[in-house]
């Protein structure tokens, strides 16, 4: 079976890495010369909207999936009408517009911050009104990794970050004081069956996703699991999806989904039985999913910018190397490191890891 | 770092597989236009004494590997002469004639079973006298999976064997009644750093390897080790080696080694922090090695010929597919699965994958 994937970087890559052990073959569409997933299948390289390629993965391919949630609209429209494409174009709409997913949220009883569509300077004023100070100002698309975003703290910030972000369909949302950010990865098969990993913790840096730990049997794990549940179901959904949480000490706050595999489950390639690449493989070609069941707790180590040697991160006990062969660049996420602890109990990182 | 593999089979395959999130990039070199691991690399396609190809590895490689060890002895010495090649030429020398490796199993103290070597109908007819019947007729060299030998039961059988196999080298060995076939998988890096596996067991099945459990802490576990480090620190080994052993009950007997990540390892891939394909790519390019420590008790079987529709192995808990994405071909190894129990107690083999 071939599986056409949008974007060919490193969650393709590791997609692909996935994939190719049940049987799988694979098919890129990336503008990127050197796109590192290139190496484990077929490379069409040219524009997200190219008419001709994405004829050429629809004819070629049995099923097609994406990378990122910013492809466009009329790409997944195109390929749709052609191949099977997972997640679906409702689920990709929802998930790339932060005012659709979060009355989705509001819609399904999943507690949120408040929120409101901002399209002027007036409607901004007017909805610090609703969400108080300090406040967050979005755009509805294409934010990621903290772009995109403006922190609105006192009066004088309103018509600062309208100059900064206005002109795209913004959202105002209001700011969560919470105690830690913990996300929910799970996956819904073809035929409906469902499988929830053990929540992870995430620690940002720079808004960076800098490290993210696994907490089997963590207190929330049920609430976070449910919200997952009913928006999977809703979505009739296919394929991984990645829930943002913020824990705020009183409640569960979803921030944001992500119709995706995600960098906060990295760590279940070692860390589950399953990883969250393998069952997004499994799910969106129609094959039973596998166990989410935690082999220990573990810890994932996120580098931007530049990976360390290998010689120096090999010879950490127990260290899990994923370089992702891309060129050093500030800001670049390049590759990850993950280490598993024989029981539950928190994996230790080398402070080597930690500078 | 670029690494060559002469071999483009399921253990190149397993290879790039592991390789590949440490940064690794492949070239393999191999007859067949289908060759399973070709679409992890770059594949030359031609002979493997081709000089124009081999020639264009050692240019274009940082070091060069092997996954069998009937590659010809010149192309190792063409190889050696440009590049780094591990296991060395001596290692492979040893490892691919059973003559040398029983030699060398007795200068290192290593028990086995009596052997003679055998050019004639004459010397076969005295090596009898030296192991007793019944014995077993091998090649000397380019055996595998039980092929290239006859048994001796009776002295009727003696020019029946000579007229079977004569003409090539061969040697004589006499017949263990073994309990349990038993390997031990061990890994030396170019720093001399060496590692262990848990004793693994084995099955066979018309003379293929057929069912591998590992044995974490198994009482004979210790003594297949010490075998191992002799061979290991004689030979000055660099990466991957599998030793083959007889548990008579009363002895463990060394039956043959293999230069390379063998078929009774596969299980290390879920059953091992570090799996023997990562170990074996660490220590041929010069990384520190990686935990050999068991992360439960593995169960792996093999698929010879065909492999299972997918829907069905992954419908059984826990199953981990590895799908070589060969043709069916009977007696072809195509595949294999893998179950990881918990803890160290015997990983069920579900009744399914026992026909």
């Amino acid at each position: 079976m071939r599986v056409g994937i949008v974007g060919g970087g490193q969650l393709a890559r590791m997609l692909a890495l996935a994939g190719i052990p049940l049987g799988l073959h694979f098919v890129f569409l990336d503008p990127a010369k050197d796109a590192c997933a290139a190496e484990l299948g077929e490379h069409l390289c040219g524009d997200y909207d190219d008419e001709r390629l994405l004829a050429q993965i629809a004819e070629r391919c049995d099923v097609v999936t994406y990378e990122f949630e910013n492809v466009p609209e009329t790409s997944i429209e195109f390929l749709s009408a052609r191949v099977p494409v997972f997640p679906d174009a409702r689920a990709l709409a929802t998930a790339r517009d932060r005012l659709n997913e979060k009355s989705l949220f509001r819609e399904l009883d999943i507690d949120t911050v408040p929120f409101v569509p901002v399209d002027s300077l007036s409607t901004l004023q007017q909805a610090v009104t609703t969400t108080g100070l300090p406040a967050v100002l979005k755009t509805r698309t294409m934010g990621y990794d903290g772009k995109g975003q403006a922190v609105l703290r006192e009066e004088a910030d309103i018509e600062k970050a309208w100059r900064e972000l206005g002109g795209v369909p913004l959202i105002l949302e209001g700011f969560a004081e919470f105690r830690r950010e913990v996300s929910m990865i799970a996956v819904r098969g073809r035929d409906g069956e469902e499988r929830f990993y053990p929540l992870a913790e995430n620690i940002h840096r720079d808004g960076i996703l800098h490290i993210s730990r696994s907490r089997p049997g963590d207190a929330l794990e049920k609430q976070a699991q449910e919200y997952a549940k009913r928006l999977l179901e809703k979505l009739d959904y296919v394929g991984v999806m990645a829930l943002e949480l913020f824990d705020t000490g009183d409640e569960l706050l979803a921030n944001e989904m992500a119709p995706r595999v995600h960098n906060s489950g990295h760590w279940t390639i070692e860390g589950c039985v399953c990883s969250q690449f393998e069952n997004h493989m499994r799910a969106v070609v129609g094959l039973p999913l596998g166990a989410t069941d935690a082999t220990g707790a573990a810890a994932m180590v996120n580098f931007i910018g530049e990976i360390p040697p290998a010689e120096q991160l090999l010879a950490l006990p127990g260290v899990h190397l994923h370089d992702y062969s891309k060129a050093a660049k500030p800001g670049r996420k390049v590759g990850h490191v993950t280490i598993v602890s024989k029981d539950d109990s928190e994996a230790t990182i080398p402070d080597a890891l930690l500078r």
